[in-house]
């Protein structure tokens, strides 16, 4: 068992504060980095929680994110939200655009944002779960460096692209699913690596493009797309939603592009809003899904994506959030002691 | 081998056609249905072509489908477009709605098409190609009558649910993919038991919810989603977009729903449509696409979705296509010799 201190949620988000504007952030950048941070916490989801806080800080440390930026927002087409994150991490770019992509989705029936030009280090649960919680449905997608193979092919060109969705509940937080279009998370495989235990099939490759189970091998080669050309499929289109249509990189220039710091790479974002009130149908819509949601949770052995996380969030608000000792004193000290 | 005879695509046309308006639908609605199945047999798509007439007639037969309906278009909101098939093929209704989904989607940078009371038996990727050939990305779900158990449930409760996807090239046929949320094709599986094959591991369990490699079990129990849990909340995704916010039936009340005359089922569509050129990054993302696609390419042992499909449109164009001599006898029969 690792060590383990339990802080308040407070203390999580004061910690993430200092420790970037120590390095060069602006209170609002660290503010909004140090919210999902948090909810991270909150929710029990420790590989985007303070985790994530040395690689932010190297990313300042390398100046390759601009820890003052300030996004700006523009609307170049009536259901179109565009950001431009100015090179600073996406909490704060996110914060600008959820409230207008909200705005015109309302009023119009669906509606996209576009993140351009920022560094995304975070899961992508907490920006559609913002957008269900608005009463809309909500979509967002983002590329990365490329660590998986695609279909057929042996060499790492996408990123793990992750695809994340949520739907508005009327009693509780929404429905909510975010998952890596890899085989398995990335961090997950580190931690096979560290500990010497096997990985599953169909997880990866080696260096010589033949399946393997040795993480070390599979570290070296690439990544396998989930469930295989079907999987490899949504993580091309993922590509194209948030490189082609969003404008910025695809996973693989992202690759090319320096330095390697460890910290967040550079992308862009893409999401969509849905309001389901505006499809002539009335608002039955919401009951209606709640009695999909009731016939499913009735079939045995089902629990509806986001339940496990949801559990967490009650418990960490009044009990604070298990760290790991090591990297709470690595975080201490990076936020000045 | 299959006795197969080789006939123009014309013909594949015309018998469609007749088969229909010889059982009620109208000339409208018959030669939508028509175009859907002629393009099918044209790209080599066996199971959504002639294969479908028999269960297109015994829908018109049970009295199911309304072969006269007429569909008419709505706009409940700017960046919406609503068709009711009024409880007709979904062709037809595909055929009012695109345009204006592609209208609304250039004007306001994205848009979606709701399609309900409908009946739909083809694949996804003609109306996604359509979408894309105008110059813009596609993506298109539906859902179905229940086949497919939920992650950790044990009886079928999704249908088997497609997503498909198309983006626009610079020269030739768009990308596009159309896969069904189930590990493996429903048909697919009824061959192997038609056969005798045992399904590869992963496709289903039986009735008494454990796995099975018998295809028999697996007809009786329940088809598993591709890749896991990971699939299954893209069957998840599947059925809120097409059942809540599209505001027509989810798979299980569909399920439900008689007559049983092997037709295709009651359900809705929901489609987005996005403007790429609305983003405010000018025209270069189709040459970024491009590059994007060159460099996937260029992968040993890639093949872009859609490729085969594709290849084989030219050949079929010139030789019409090779139908099971069994299936035109039938299909003759149906359309009155």
């Amino acid at each position: 068992m690792t060590d383990r201190e339990t802080i308040p949620l407070e203390e999580v988000d004061a910690l993430v504060r200092r420790a970037l504007t120590k390095h060069g952030a602006s209170s609002a950048q660290a503010a909004a980095v140090a919210r999902i941070v948090t909810s991270a916490e909150r929710d029990g989801s420790e590989s985007h929680g303070l985790f994530r806080v040395p690689g932010y800080v190297a990313s300042l440390r390398s100046g390759k994110v601009d820890g003052t930026a300030t996004p700006t927002l523009a609307h170049p087409a009536p259901a179109v939200v565009v950001v431009d994150a100015a090179r600073g991490f996406a909490p704060l770019a996110l914060e600008l655009g959820l409230p207008a992509l909200v705005d015109r989705a309302r009023e119009m029936g669906i509606a996209a944002l576009a993140i351009r030009h920022c560094f995304h280090f975070a899961a992508l649960w907490p920006e559609v779960e913002q957008i269900a919680e608005a009463g809309l449905v909500g979509l967002a997608v983002t590329a990365a460096t490329p660590m998986v193979a695609p279909a057929g092919g042996t060499k790492p060109f996408y990123g793990t692209n992750p695809l994340a969705f949520a739907f508005p509940r009327m009693d509780g937080p929404p429905l909510a699913f975010d998952m890596a279009t890899a085989a398995m998370a990335r961090g997950d495989i580190m931690l096979h690596a560290r500990d010497g235990e096997p990985l599953p099939p169909g997880v990866g490759i080696g260096p010589d493009g033949a399946p393997s189970t040795d993480p070390d091998a599979v570290l070296a080669g690439a990544q396998l797309p989930f469930g295989g050309y079907k999987g490899a499929a949504i993580a091309l289109m993922v590509e194209l939603l948030a490189g082609a249509v969003a404008g910025d990189l695809f996973s693989y220039e992202a690759g090319a592009k320096g330095p390697k710091d460890g910290g967040p790479p550079e992308g862009g974002e893409f999401l969509i809003a849905i309001d389901p009130s505006r499809f002539g149908h009335g608002d039955g819509w919401q009951a209606r899904a709640e009695s999909f949601f009731s016939a499913l949770a009735d079939i045995e052995g089902t629990r509806l994506p986001g339940a496990r996380r949801h559990g967490n969030r009650g418990d960490r608000h009044a009990a604070g959030a298990p760290i790991p000792a090591s990297l709470l004193a690595e975080v201490r000290r990076l936020a000045g002691g």
